[in-house]
This record gives structure tokens, C-alpha cells and sequence, in this order.
């Protein structure tokens, strides 16, 4: 490859300067000759402060990225080798009714989990089909699209189901942050590590962890169940609540974090009330914090990332992409955990689902580790939400009402086919300028 | 054959006589020569009554069967054809533990969905697996077992999984039930209605129902939708609550009555709380019910089934285990809604799970109609019932405590693994005596 | 219903007396009120005598059916209930060429397996498939396709892949005379017999037979491997070859009599290329047999269907169409073996295709009974020929000759990739006025 | 690790001093410290001549493995890290008739396909599974057993299906061999393709081939079908046949090499009946080969593996052999191809199987790449020789001669059950000294 075109969509997320790190990081090794940050109208003032800081990050650095920043998606898209999604639409406030109308209703408010992760779905999806329309005619034939926008599986199954498309690889921050705790459990380095995880985007489990190749999982369980190991990993932007030995014992897996939200509604949903008394529910607070970060942004002294976005729960997604961009240019055959197709990995999951799971990734894009069955105790909570998935992805590209309310009503954070309808309505209500699929009335 | 040797198992219950009277009804066509009814030391005087009502009966109806009363239940299944097990280990006082325990801590209590109806599973495997090592010793080699235990589903795939034993067959009255209220809304006679489900017991969906053999889902499908009729099929003892048109719209299929536990979580929840604060709960009013029953069946004038009995939620479960005797007797191939080993009936189940489904009968047994995959929207809740229901059926064998908190934990009802530890921990102390395969620590 | 028309496409067959009788026979129950005979311009004579003898027989039973001929198909399926395709495409003479081309190239010539049948297939299923297109433009919405134009299998899959149509089953006389075999081996009436079948059409095998209901499998094959039984049921067209008790044995299963062309290629090859000698193949011996039907047909004094018909190898064949018939009109829910799409039935063909199998017979179409897993040592050659099936389908519809000359390769009866390009080329070119869908070079 | 402990069973092999080679070439990161071969009583001479030669290369080389010769197998397991198995039961006189038997009947005879392969893999299951009941009790607990004796993807099956073992690999040269031929043709090194490869041991086709990760399989066909590329792939020990462009075109893969046993049935059988005229079948012509090896073998000079040995059938088995061995050992994760479990790596292969494909290799052993659905033109035959494969495995291990003898019967390269009983028969007096499985009668 002579050259190497990067596009970011949504270039002025905050999230941006760890990207731009990433590239600079790797440039010995991966040298992007032009790389466009794109962004929208209501966006071009973030957008102006990220080119800015990104541009004397990379003049610091001195190396040889040729940076741009336009409004114009389509003409930063022509000759694209690799166009990445970081997009919100509907911007934090729009997250904010995410949360706090579900939990209104008495139900968990959560922008990836239950009905808020439904709502940014339905908000989503159509505009990232649309990125992929003008990917196929505008960038290089064989270009990827690298989507980190949540809820990066269901974009990522919508996109392979309905995008005719299928160069796309979803990214999550949460396997790649279980492993660097496992590693410090283990006290060894992450890239020793390795792990068989089966399930979907935020609702998967850890069924297998190798040191150097050596299956250590029933260690790791031991150390859990005698008491030696107090948690399992946690995420910056979920509470950390103790599983009974007995779940684990059990299940003889690791449930990732997110799975709070199933096996401890009771507790979560209670603490995500008291946040929601004190206005302060997850969105609300980090609209503060971009608010900060921008600030810092904006110090024309400032010509590197920033430490304080490493604390913030999307940390290490942008550096994964950069690791996945990195890998597919050099075919580094080399194992992440990415949303691909699944084409009987697991063979349990539909066979053109999307699936997050272990893959080496080359040249020709993600190859799956085989996986085989899901363990069975594993397998109903996991089909559950396979199946809500679909029927989201489903509603957001046909606009049926009646199929959203109908995946709520299964969704187990909604506790009644009645709270499903209602919630849904006033949900419609707030969000409907974002979704013109949907008859109007 | 010659002779037909029937064995009741649980022979003093209170739906005995809706037996008595089916095989009655039956006589021309199915000449059953012995029909021996077997109880337990502590149900003896319930045994001695229900005898003397069956007595009375078969007396007046002048039919050939010869009827027998025991406690000694292998010397009764010598050389037995058919064996029906219709038993409530530790009875209805457990009962009343079952339901009241769970809604102490805030969740549901029933007898066979959630906690209730997992320590009544594991209360009765281990009993009709002993009674099935029995059949094997005592019974002729042919021998069928008809199960009509709750909860009917774990009963029957425990003996599929652990017993060793391929000629079980379970019976549950609410697939019975749906079809005649079908046949009442239709204005047809329900014996030239059949239906398409999908599930396990107590957790299916009607996805086609066809009037002489015309597929007419459809039409049914609109008459929710458009409002003209007001109401799903419900059950005695399930509180009828009306699903959304956007529910049964999407889902393209009617859910059985019970899944308003599982999609009417809250409403449910409320509804049994107000049934415990008034010491009120199911059990404690079919408690009730019996002891009237009881005294009813005692009156030496009494020669036929009272009415009252049809006004319990059990009616048509007797009934449609001796159509199921008659059609495997007679080879009869009519359809009927069993209970039996998937074998890829449908094809996303386990094949060697149980599900609940259509089978033709004939002399060797169920042989279901083929269903192919499950329509995708009821994969979800359907897996989860399942993955709940092998878990107990393992650790009702196996006796690993872990394992039947961690299935609570899974099941929906529950809504935090703190609480399934908890409930779980104060419904093995009140249950323990019939909890012999597990550590009594 | 009030009314019922009836089109048989190919209503000139000498099969069709057969098809008038088993009407006939059945006219109580199923009041057929049109009964349309189709033919091309080409078979006018034979349709003619065909109509004149099936006046009168129609006559001389006294039957309300009023009879037409015509060569207007399109105006023959206005509001038709029911179409029956019986055609031959290209006639008796290129049936003479499928058996005599391959022949001449060292392997086996015959028209349902290998290159013979391969070229009826390629030949036959584009008419089909216009004639389907037919169906849906102006017979009935709902009505049924009854295909028994060999090869069975393949039309009735090309129809479901490709014809956008689910109302088609296809027809074949195997199964019911191996039950009528089976019955004079056991002594016993035909309709107390049942079926496990698995395969496709001209290649099942029998897995079970249940008398009155009971499983007897076993007792069979002790008669085949005790050699009390000297021979498995045959066919009139197929030479009777003893199998060894030894492939008998490890099977568990009777193969069906067509199969012995792949496990006695050596012998029925020998056997044919000595008929291929004589100028005497089945086709020119049909030629022979049909010329002395007509003759026979003609004779104005002939009312009812002659005795000879019942000698010919597609014998039982209409008057399985007619029992089908019967079954759908009248909801029967009997069980019929028929080609119908496999749903799962069979979990190890694809879902998408069609089986040969055990079906009950309703209003809504043929229900099959599920199978489960092809008995592993079945798996091999079953799905040989169900790929082989797949390809021809294909290559009828595309006009892909590469594809069709590796369908060829693949089939074991086939000994050479070279071999089925020089029978390719040869068949082609005899054939290739009837095989328009392929470039004509 | 710090000690590792090779055992060569069968180490008295004309191939051990490219194993020697290949230990000696990995030194630096593959440290074996002891490194035993051991072999039988009747090949006590050509072991010794193996250790003596051995040593001398050890030396030469000045590397720190211990070499010990021995035919105490048990003693030398003891502690084993790696046990290789590469045995020939009755040795070439065996192989001299498994081919010439066959062919005496008409059929094609060959160690690996058909008849031969058969009897081959009836007389060393048992021995192998000998051996990993002695890896069990001697060896370390994590000992890998590497199998390169053939039929290799047979006596992996046979290991994993009856073994009670998981940590068996199979090797076979030829995916390596067909990999270097390609790289020829693309004139790149071998080291920079990868390939997806579908189905069993000798049995299997290239599904596409990457260069430097880019999927090249269209450029490769079309090279083919254009007739710039005269021939795909061959094998020293295989005749090279051209496949018609029709048949690589329409599959849409390479076929290897030992597919033209089926495809090329006709010409196959014809080059070796000369072969047998002449007594100069490939194992007539081995044994003249291994003759002039041990006589330079013999030579006191001779330190270095002769050049000779890598002009047969057989090389580069060992070096793969010691590539697996080292990745192992590393942890390396580069993608080797090797029969391993299926798992559902190959969806339409039985779970429980083994299947030749890509895997990852781990210090946990091999890692398929997720495979998916078998191309549905490949599936008849894949199916036909994995069902075949089991079948032999089952007779091997049961000693049922009338499963072998059906086993037969249903291979493509028998044309017919007659047949296949003579040729058991003959074989089976032939060899009944090392089939003690069976019974002797």
C-alpha cells in the first residue's frame, strides 16, 4: 500500500486524541498518508478544537500525517481506505433522556442495555447505513468501516444484515479491559493473555483465560470462589457489584460487567434511581466531564493526550481500533476481540448474526477462532439478547413501532408488557426528530 | 392385549375421579382390566376416599375394571402396561412454602415457574426417578409412564436425561385448554381445531392454529389486533391480564397464560403480594378447595365426578392422560400435546431436551410433527426457560446447591443473584426433609 | 368446498386411466366436479384416446366429473384447485437417448439417476417451472401442485428453491409398493403399515416399520440376515439383486430398490449394456409396452382400466396423486410418503430442501413427521445424492453447462471427470433442442 | 520447561532423519533434551541403523539432545512430553497387498482410500490406541501424542471418538506440499500464503488461498480455467491427472491431489492395473526405494539427511511434525493444518468428528479458524468419506467384519456389494494376523 486514507465520522468526539495517539504511536509501522476528521453542523465547534489539538499532537510528533477536517462526509469519503464511526447522535442530551426516562418509568436507564440502548440504536442505525451507502460509492472498493459508535453490536449486525456490506468490524472497549486486569490479577503482561469469550457486544462471558497458551481458567475461578479474588473485572462507568461464588462456581465463566445489569437489576436499578433523585445519572455526569476535557482541549500548549481520558469508561476503544486498522494493513495475524459475523463460530448463534468473539485479524479482515456450542447454562441470557438485538435492528430499519415495543417487552430489564408500551411512547415523544423511519403520529 | 394393567401413582388425589371417569367414558374402545391406585402412608386416608368414590363409580357404570388401593407401590406395578404419576411431594403444605417464601423476598412464587416451582422440581425428580427404576424392575418391558407431575416439563426431561428411560411421556392440560377456548371463540367444535407450538411446558407460544386443517393464525392474529376480541385464551388459576396488540402483533403468535409471569412480571408480582398480605396465595386457597372436595367425594351417595372438580386449574389434565393411554392402546395417530424428547422436532432446541408439542400417537408412543426452527422473536425467552429448566434438572440429581442458586439467578422472575442466594437459602431450610440428595449442611 | 377442478398436465399419458379410476373409486368422498386433461400439440392423438377411454369409464361409474380436453394449458388452469404434472419431455425417444448415450460410454444409462436422469431434469424443470409461473397467474390462490414427472426429487426441489411457490409435493410410487411388500411379507394389510423413511426421491432407506404402530424393524432384518427372507421389496423396472446380509445388517435399514444402482454399479451395469446390446433398454421396452397400451386404450369397447396397466413400474403412482388429492381436500391427516420441503425434519439436509418422507395429510398440505439425524452411516450417500440433486437444479435453471458437467463428476455413477464431459457433450447435443436455457454451442 | 522429552514410536522409520533434521534445525528455541526411538522386535536392525545414523547428525550438528533407541515402549514412554507416532503394522509387505487384493478384484488398491486404506487403518487403530492407553499411564499428564501414521485422519478419529484422549493431533504432508506448489505458481514464499481448507485427511479441497492475507482464489481459478496454469497440485506418489476447467470452475476450489482416486476413478484404476502387471505397484516400488535408503543410511560417513529422502511421497511429514512440536512448545499461534476435532469448526461435519483444516497452534494445542458451511458442490463427497471414515473406525474398534464389509460397499471405488464382500474376504485372510480384533473365523 502506497497510501493509506483514514476517515473519522463524528472526528470530533472527545474521544478523538487517543485515536490520534494510536496513529502516532504506530506510524513506523502503519503510515497514514491523510487522515480526515468529518463531523456535523451542530459539531463544527468540537470539531474545530480536535483538529487543533490533533494537529499539534501529530506536528510534535513529527510524523507524517497529512490532517483534515470538513463537514463534507462524501468528499472525505472518495478513495477511503479505512473509515472509522464514532458517532451520538442526538449528542449527550439525547443520552440523557436515554437514561432518565426509562428509570422515570421504574426500569434501568442505560445507553447500551434495555430501553435507553434500544433508543440509540433506533437513533443510529439508519445513520450508519447511510455511512455505509457512501462508503460503496465513494471509497476504495475493498475499504473497511471500523464502527465503535454504540451499541457497537447491534450497529454492527444491522450493517451485515441490512447494509449489504460486509467489510465492517465492530469494536468494544470491554474485553480488551478485562484483559489488562486479568493481567494484573495474574501479574503478567495483557499480551501474554489470551481469552475464549462467547456472547454479544456488552453480554458475553469469559469461558476461558490462556497464559502463554496454558488454560488457566479454573485457577482463575478458584481464586475467585475461595475468597483469594474479591471481583471480577469492573469497567470504569459501571458499578462494581460482587457475583455469588455460587453464579460463578457455576457458570465456570466470567461474566463481563455489563451483566450487572441482568444478575443484579435489583441493585443496580436502585442505585441508577438514586443517581437519577441527585440528577446525576451517568449522562449527566459526563457531560461534565467532556465539558473539562474540551476546556483542556482548547489550551493551545497542549500537544498530547491528555491523562484525564484515560479515566473515562471509553478509554482503550480507539487504541483497539487503531490496534484492528494496524493489524488488517500489516496482516499481523494477530488474536482481538471484535463484532464479526458469526458463520457458525458459535454454533448456537443464528448463522449471519454478529457475534463478539476472538479473531485473528488479516489482510482479508477478522477470522474467527472457532468457538463451538455455548456452554449450556450460558446459553439462554445470551440468546435473549441475541434475539433482542435482532428484533431492534429489525425495527430500526422497517420503523415499526409495534416490533420496538414488542423487543422491550422481552428485554429482561423491563419488568411488563404495559411499563414496555408506555416507556416506549414517551421515549418516541422525546426522540422522534431523530427518527424519521417511524411513522410520526 | 389381552389384559391392561393401569397403575396411578398418587392414586389419593383429589383429581383421581376425572380419571376414573375418563377411562369410563372410554371403556368400548380401551377395556383397562386392572387399575390400581398407590399413595404414601400419609396420604392413606385420602387413598381409602378416593377408592371407595372410584368404587361407587365404576359400579354404576358397569364397566370390567377391576380396582385396587396400596401403599406398596412395586408389589402394584408388577407387570404394569401404563403407569400415571399424578404426585405432590410433600404437599400442599409445601405448596404454600413454595409461593409464600419467594414473595417474602420480593419475587414470585408459583408452583412451577421460578423459585417455587424449582424447589418443587427438585423435591420431585428424585421421586419419580426412583419410581421409574421401579417400572424398569417391576413393569412389563413396554411399559409407558404418562407423567402428569409439575412441573410437568423438568419432570419428563430429567427421566429423558438421567433415567435411563426413552417411554415417558409428559401431560400438562393447558395446551387442552387453549384449544377449547379457541374452539369457543371460533364457534367450532374443538376437535377439528389443531395448533402449531412452540416451547416447554408451561412456556409456549401458539404460532398457528388451523380450523379443519385451513391455516387461520392470521385471522385470529386480527381479531386481537382490531380489538373484537378482548382476550387470549387464560387459565383457572392464572390472573388473566390482556397483552398489548403490539405484543401479539409482533410476535405473530399467542403466548400461553402463563407467560404473563414472564411478560407481566409486575402486575403479576402486585397481584400475588396482595394474595400473601391476605394470607391468600394459590396454595392456600386450593387447600381450601380440597378440603371441600374431600368431603364432597365422602358421601357414600356420590357415584359420579362432581362437577366442582372441572372448576379447578387441573381439569383436563386426567382426561387427557387417558387419551393418551386410549390413542397409544389403539394406535389411534390423532394429534395430540405432549410432552417428549425434541430429537430435532425443532430444530433450535437441544435434541435431546424435552419440549411441549404436537405428536401423532400411536402404539410406539409420540411421534412429533416436525416445527423446524423456532421464528426468531421467541428464541430469546424460550432458551432462557430451557437453559433454567436443565439446571435444575441436574442439580435436582446431582444435588449441587451452587447450581440451583445460579439457575435462580438466570431465571427472570429473580431479580438479583443476592436475592436468589437468599431465597434459595430459606427455601432449602423449609424443604430440606424432601431435599435428601443435597448436603443437609 | 363446492366446487373442485382438477388439471392433469400430460393428460395423454397411458398412466391417466389409472388416475381416472382412483377418482372414480373415490368419488363418495371427494366430488371432483372438473376434471381438465392438458396436453401439447404433439400428443393430440394419444390425448384424444386418453379422453375417449376416460369418458368412458367415467360413464359407466356413473360419477358426476365432467371431463375436458384441451391444448390451451392456460385456459385449462383458470380456478384450479388442483394441477397434476405427468409430462415427458421430449417423449419416449429422448428417454431412448438418457438410457443409450451413457451406455455407449461405460456407465449406467437411466432416467432418474446419473447423466439420464440428469437430462430428464435439465429438460423437464423449466416447463415445470412454467407451468408454475401458470398456476399463479390463473388457477386458484390456493392451489395445489401435484407433481409425479420423474425425476420427483429434483423438480419438487427446483420448484420450492426456485419457483417462489410452497404449494407443490412431489409424488412417487416407491414407497408405497415397499409397503405393499412389506405387507405380503408380513401378512398383514397394507394401511396397517408405517414408514420411517430418510432420503431423497429413487434414493431412501427404510429405517422402521411399525406394524399396527409397533416398532419391527428388527424383525425384518432377522429375516433378511437369517436368510428367511431371500430378497428386500424390488421394483417391475429394476433388475432384482440380492443385497449382502452383511450390508443388511450394519445398516439397520432396506435400502430401496433403485439403490441398487450405487451398491451393484458392476452388476446393473453389466445388465444393462447387455439390453443396450440387444437394442432392448427400458425405454425402448416402455416404447414397446405403451405402443400396445394405445392399441388396447382405443378399443371403444374398453370401460375401465386395464389389467396391464398395473405391470408397468409406475404403477400405484396416480392412484398415490389421487389418495393425496383426497387427503388434502378432506383434512385427512393420514400419513403419506411424498416429497415436500424438509424444514428440519431431517437436522442433517439442508433446511431448504426437499425429502422424501412420512407425512400426515392435511387441508394446509403434507405435515411431515420429524426424523431426527440421518443414521451416520446413511449420512454419506444420501447427502451425495441430495448435493448431486442441488446442482442439477441449478444448472436447469442458470444453464450453466460447467455445472452441470460437474454434477456429473461428482456422481458415483460416473467413473471419470473426462467421461462426463465426452456423455456431457454427447447428451447435449442429442438433447439440445429441448434444453433452450443453455447456450446452444 | 526445562527438560522436554520426545518419543519416536516407530522410530526404526526410513523417515526419522528428517525428524532428526527438523530437531536439530529448531534447536535454538526448541531445546529437546532427551529424545528416545522406539520401535518392535522385527525392526530391531533398521532402528539401529536409524540411531547410528541419528547420532552422527546430533553430533555433527554439536546440539544438546540426548538419543536413546529402545523396544521397551512403555519404559520409554515414561515422562514423555511429545510422543510421534509414525507405524506401519505388518510393514510393506502389509501395503503390498492392500494394493494388489483390490486390484486383483478390479478396484483401485491404496494404503489411504478404499480398500487398502481400510485394512490399513483395521491393523493400526488398535495399536494406537494401545499406545495412548500407555501415554496415559507413563507419560506427563499434558503429553501431546502427534500422529503421522496413516490413515492419519482415520486414527485420529479413532483416538478422539474411542480413546478417551483430546490431546491427539494428526499430520499429513500434503496441504503443506500443496501450499509450496502454490507458491511456485505464485512465485512468493510459502511462508506468506495461508489457505482455507475443507474436509478430511486425503480428502479435502482448497477453498481459497491468501497472499499476504489477500484472498487470491479468483485469480486462481481463473490462471486455471484460462489454461495458463496447466495443473493444480500433485503428489510425488500420485499420478498427475488434469481436472476438466468445468469441474474447477463450477466447484469453485482446488481439489487435492488424492481426489483424483474419485474423480478420475476410470484412469486411476487403469494406470495402476499396469502398475500391478508389471508387480511394480507403488509399495513394490517403496520397498526398492527403502532398500538403496538403508544401504546409504548404513553408511558410517553419512551425517547428514540424504537428498534422496526428499524425492518421496512422505517428505516434509516429519518436518511438519517438528514445526507442530515447536508451536506447541512457543505458544507460537501461527496457522499450521492439522486433523483435529471438528467442533463445529465445519458446521455440517458430526461435532464429535475430526476434520484436516487451518488451525492455530497454542501451547494448548491447535485452534481451528472458524470454517463455516461446507460449499454445498463439496458436501456429497466430504460426507461420503467422513461417513466412511467412521464406519472403518467402528469396525477397527468393535472387530465387526460386516460393518468393514459395508464400509466397503458404500466407497465410491467399490463398484459394488458383491465385490466389496470377495475383497474383505481375501484381505481379510490375507492380514488376519495382525487383526486380532476380529474374529478369527
Amino acid at each position: 500500500m502506497d497510501d493509506l486514507k483514514v476517515v473519522v465520522i463524528g472526528g470530533g468526539s472527545s474521544y478523538t486524541p487517543e485515536l490520534i495517539e494510536g496513529f502516532i504511536n504506530r506510524y513506523d509501522e502503519l503510515k497514514i498518508t491523510e487522515l480526515h476528521l468529518v463531523d456535523i453542523e451542530s459539531g463544527k465547534d468540537k470539531l474545530k478544537t480536535i483538529y487543533n489539538l490533533s494537529k499539534r499532537m501529530i506536528e510534535k510528533a513529527n510524523v507524517g500525517i497529512k490532517l483534515f477536517q470538513t463537514l463534507d462526509r462524501q468528499e472525505a469519503l472518495k478513495d477511503a481506505d479505512f473509515v472509522l464511526t464514532q458517532i451520538r447522535v442526538g449528542g449527550l442530551d439525547a443520552r440523557v433522556l436515554d437514561e432518565r426516562i426509562p428509570l422515570s418509568h421504574g426500569i434501568i436507564g442505560q445507553e447500551t442495555n434495555g430501553a435507553g440502548g434500544m433508543f440509540k440504536a433506533l437513533r443510529t442505525i439508519p445513520v450508519v447505513l447511510d455511512i455505509v451507502e457512501d462508503i460503496k460509492k465513494y471509497a476504495k472498493k475493498d475499504a473497511w468501516l471500523i464502527n465503535f459508535t454504540n451499541p457497537a453490536g447491534m450497529v454492527t449486525e444491522a450493517v451485515n444484515r441490512y447494509g449489504d456490506f460486509d467489510r465492517a468490524v465492530g469494536l468494544c472497549n470491554v474485553p480488551v479491559n478485562m484483559k489488562n486486569q486479568f493481567a494484573e490479577i495474574f501479574k503478567v503482561e495483557p499480551d501474554t493473555i489470551e481469552l475464549d469469550i462467547v456472547g454479544v457486544n456488552h453480554h458475553f462471558f469469559v469461558t476461558d483465560i490462556f497464559l502463554e497458551g496454558k488454560s488457566s481458567i479454573d485457577e482463575l475461578l478458584d481464586m475467585y470462589v475461595s475468597g483469594e479474588l474479591q471481583n471480577t473485572p469492573t469497567m470504569k462507568n459501571i458499578e462494581s457489584l460482587q457475583w455469588s461464588k455460587s453464579l460463578i462456581k457455576s457458570l465456570e465463566a466470567i461474566p463481563n460487567p455489563y451483566l450487572n445489569y441482568y444478575f443484579m437489576t435489583k441493585e443496580q436499578l436502585q442505585s441508577e434511581r438514586d443517581q437519577y433523585e441527585e440528577n446525576n445519572v451517568r449522562a449527566e455526569e459526563v457531560k461534565k466531564i467532556e465539558k473539562e476535557l474540551f476546556e483542556e482541549y482548547a489550551d493551545p500548549d497542549l500537544d498530547v493526550k491528555p491523562k484525564a481520558l484515560e479515566e473515562r469508561g471509553g478509554a482503550y476503544y480507539s487504541d483497539a481500533a487503531c490496534s484492528l486498522v494496524d493489524s488488517i494493513v500489516n496482516n499481523r495475524r494477530d488474536i482481538q476481540y471484535v463484532n464479526t459475523l458469526n458463520k457458525g463460530t458459535v454454533t448456537d448463534f443464528p448463522y449471519e448474526s454478529v457475534i463478539e468473539g476472538a479473531a485473528i485479524i488479516t489482510n482479508d479482515g477478522p477470522k474467527p477462532l472457532n468457538y463451538g456450542k455455548i456452554p449450556y447454562k450460558l446459553n439462554g441470557t445470551l440468546q435473549t439478547i441475541k434475539t433482542f438485538e435482532r428484533m431492534v435492528c429489525e425495527a430500526a430499519v422497517t420503523g415499526d413501532k409495534d416490533l420496538a415495543i414488542a423487543a422491550l417487552t422481552l428485554n429482561p430489564l423491563v419488568d411488563s408488557d404495559t411499563v414496555a408500551n408506555s416507556v416506549f411512547k414517551e421515549m418516541f415523544e422525546a426522540h422522534k426528530d431523530y427518527l424519521p423511519q417511524f411513522d410520526q403520529e
